[in-house]
């Protein structure tokens, strides 16, 4: 609350999630970042379905992009055992996946199933993490565990605050083991800046995810807004991720049936532009 | 985790929120609670226009209904010091209402403003209850903070776990400002458990209120269930809020526009089963 946090002046450090401008394929949409002087991408896994991996990972970086991480692992917690495995399974594939690629780290969409107690899908989650821990070490693929807004707590995530996501990562205590940040899961906790600093003291603060929310939101999934749009302060907490030592990349992830319904192109300059004006 | 909680056996301690049975007057209402055997009921504002408040709050009694609580007040920041004032000049006229009605409490949905800082919407928050306060003591009405689920921090309150609700309560510090505790707004929150504790603990668990939480939860404000029909452990949150003393009533709050379109009597016969078997 001191100084004000100052804008971004260019797009170096700006990345695009492929989902963001789903419509188009992974080809088309790594063109289209380059065209733009956009600095890196982050490659959501239906994107690569069908492809080569290791070759579309060099086609991205033929482009100038820079592969920032895979999206997503995680959803650990199930009733069954044999579900359980599955995850694991799957899990270890994105490692697979994100080496092949050129990512060096996985986002971890944790996971939640209705009715399961959240504390025990917590500790389906952090044994899911360990299971899967030392083949990510040995790929050399860091894996980021998102806490997700509360609203998701029924089936998506049961680590809900950063709080939560900390305490993980410390108990899990790995280099390979972090936290991603993103702003449309975070901005209304009132420990936020606290708990950021604490994330970066403890070197875990692996990801910044920034995108607005809407005033009204008109569906819980697909009405995110561009930064500008909505209520987040997003400079502010930007401001408070690099104050506490990140120096990564900013992420815009936007699930919008709107925008996806728009002219793609015309999205990636408003993107751009919200991005110089907001974040 | 010791003893499993032990399900509900009457229904004396059963109040519905007239929003609940919205289809229906609080005439129509307060009959049909009566003849079901409900104990208390809690009224919405809008169920009292155009009545001779104090004529309605007989009739409620005559019909063998406690009245719990009034909802809502609230709503306290604006950017322009006019809408707060008008925010105190409305609570004040809630206070009037309440105590027309017989009602010993009001409920506050504490408000937001889109794109105000939070911390700034707080700092009005306790600025309004404070100067309310004197006129609500004198009335003998309570107010009760609720907080409302992140979900709704942009618009609706920028009080949105427990832990904030007691931090103000504790911060005001006076026997008519307390906290309802809303299973819809706080079942996610790892800190549940020990917040309930803390707020009984200091006296200030005035209300509670029960719905579930349905999966896929397919709007924002209108789609909440049926005990039962959700992932809330409605049982298990009873008996910590009464653990932590509180011994007054289980208030159904749904706003349910599924439930609305159905037939009232109905419907009221499914809440008094979903009672019994899930709360």
């Amino acid at each position: 609350m001191t100084t004000p946090p100052k804008p971004v002046t260019d797009f170096s450090k700006l990345c695009i999630h492929t989902i963001t401008t789903k419509p188009w394929t992974i080809e088309e949409a790594a063109r289209h970042y380059f065209e733009e002087g956009i600095g890196g991408i982050t490659v959501w896994r239906d994107a690569l379905y069908g492809r080569d991996i290791k070759q579309t990972g060099q086609m991205l970086r033929d482009y100038n992009l820079q592969v920032i991480s895979l999206c997503r692992g995680g959803f650990f917690p199930h009733l069954e055992a044999s579900g359980r495995q599955k995850a694991i399974d799957d899990n270890k594939k994105a490692v697979d996946e994100a080496a092949a690629l050129g990512a060096p780290m996985i986002v971890l969409v944790c996971g939640a199933v209705p009715g399961q107690p959240l504390e025990e899908s917590r500790k389906q989650i952090k044994e899911g993490i360990q299971t899967v821990l030392p083949y990510a070490e040995s790929a050399g693929v860091k894996l980021a565990i998102e806490p997700l807004h509360p609203m998701y707590a029924d089936s998506r995530s049961a680590i809900n605050t950063l709080a939560q996501a900390n305490d993980m990562a410390e108990e899990i205590n790995s280099a390979y083991v972090g936290v991603a940040v993103d702003v449309y899961h975070l901005w209304w906790d009132p420990y936020l800046e606290a708990e950021i600093a604490r994330c970066g003291k403890n070197g875990h603060l692996f990801a910044f995810h920034i995108c607005d929310w809407k005033t009204p939101t008109t569906d819980m999934l697909n009405d995110r807004g561009l930064m500008g749009e909505g209520c987040i302060p997003v400079r502010q907490i930007r401001s408070w991720v690099e104050k506490a030592g990140f120096n990564g990349f900013n992420e815009v992830e936007i699930f919008s049936t709107k925008y996806w319904s728009e002219d793609q192109s015309a999205f990636l300059k408003k993107i751009k532009e919200a991005y110089l004006e907001h974040s």
